[in-house]
């Protein structure tokens, strides 16, 4: 049972806080209990806050790690004046050295979002996450040509995570499309992504693994068999290498990796954006 | 035409990096241009950067902001030495406090993924993506017991999105189901969700918003009709009133204010984990 909490404070959602403090966390060797606090935006709640954090450093003998993107002045200072933990505060820290680069002030807004349904890119993105899940795994040839990417592969290489990543995250349109045997044996693309050749983005993995994941799928199928998957594999391989196809191994690598990966390869302008 | 450049600088996706700057970044009142620079884990690629944001620099003639997730101490000192920008670094900031409090020295490992199909945490969240897909709009109730939560809502009210995030970000098996005009005139949850009530949470939305979401989809259908979205809102609201659920409005909400929302009320022990 660790005996060292971790809080995660903020007036929005505390999702930054979360990913900030995961982050620096994730550089020990060390097991904390997490709690996250979000939605703290009156002084009221802070207070509320602030008796549980220092419920825990009474309770464990020593200070809780906070972290915290609060960026309500009022809220903030309850937590500065009152709180027993460690703040690890990341717009106290970062925003101070911002406003005199840029010699503005800051506007100390909650959240990333005021109204989200008014804001366009937030639209985008809902959007993009029903077009992916249209043209998740050779649905629907249809509006193909709307695709920003195309991702092909073996059934099971991570093409349906991949593609719902880049839609919630970077508000792509992207499309997954299967190669299968009756692709191999025609040894050509599947006939309805030809015209789109330069969206096209291909997934790999070790057979060995592919095997293990559909294995739990469908056990002792042929269709899990590592031969059928060496083979399959093999295939999926030559054929992007005939057709000039960039692609990847996912076997190691988390859905994070190979979007970022896509971005880079198919378009990168989207970081820059 | 944005005259000051934002670097995202990393030695893993670049993802925390993004999430860091732009949290910041968003307190102001300010258009930038955005470059995202992941992977940069040797020294020569952190040279390779460094012209890239000193060139900016000069072009610009001012500072280019430059966000550093970077954990590698080789890399990072290239930045720190070379680089004309203003280094905004979460690393460096707060890894030696919490070295101090805790009592141990960090890894200085780079990113959240070794090999992330070793995790057991990520293979979690792959399988709960291909759950709520599987069990997405109400195609499947069979495993409707194997859901961690079960959002119901009229058509279009955002459940898709929602399980889709819940999934994703924290690896909840997240189904949802439709309420539809049958359930309304038999005045009676679906009966597939009776022996489940427990997990169940559900979205409204503002007529209005949703006859417009709609419209997008079906333009001019009675589907969409003001009269007709007022009337299934209404009647959704009334049955969740009636059947003790728990229910927020999504009119003005993001997915991550949603699945938060969520969260707090359906799995506490989530945020606390």
């Amino acid at each position: 049972m660790p005996n060292r909490t971790v809080f995660f404070i903020s007036d929005g959602t505390g999702i930054t806080a979360e990913t900030f403090g995961n982050a620096i966390l994730n550089q020990f060797e060390t097991t904390v209990r997490r709690v996250r606090l979000p939605f703290l935006d009156t002084a009221d709640k802070a207070h509320q806050a602030v008796r549980q954090i220092n419920h825990a450093a009474d309770l464990e003998g020593n200070r809780p790690l906070v972290f915290t993107t609060v960026v309500d002045m009022e809220v903030l200072s309850v937590f500065r004046n009152e709180c027993k933990g460690v703040l690890l505060d990341m717009f106290g820290t970062f925003i101070a050295p911002l406003e005199h680069e840029l010699g503005i002030k800051s506007n100390h807004r909650v959240g990333r979002f005021s109204d989200a349904s008014q804001s366009q890119a937030y639209n985008d993105r809902i959007e993009a996450i029903n077009f992916s899940l249209a043209h998740d795994d050779g649905q629907s040839h249809k509006d193909l040509q709307g695709s920003d990417v195309i991702l092909v592969g073996v059934s099971r290489s991570g093409k349906t995570p991949t593609s719902l990543y880049l839609a919630m995250q970077y508000g792509l349109k992207a499309s997954n499309y299967p190669l299968i045997p009756e692709d191999f044996e025609r040894r050509q693309l599947p006939p309805a992504l030809v015209p789109h050749r330069k969206k096209i983005f291909g997934l790999t993995i070790a057979p060995e693994r592919l095997s293990q994941i559909r294995n739990e799928r469908r056990p002792n199928s042929r269709y899990a068999q590592l031969e059928n998957c060496r083979m399959e594999v093999s295939e999926a391989e030559a054929m992007m290498r005939r057709e000039g196809i960039r692609w990847l191994s996912t076997t190691t690598k988390s859905i994070e990796e190979i979007a970022t990966t896509i971005l880079q390869e198919i378009r990168p302008e989207r970081l820059e954006y």
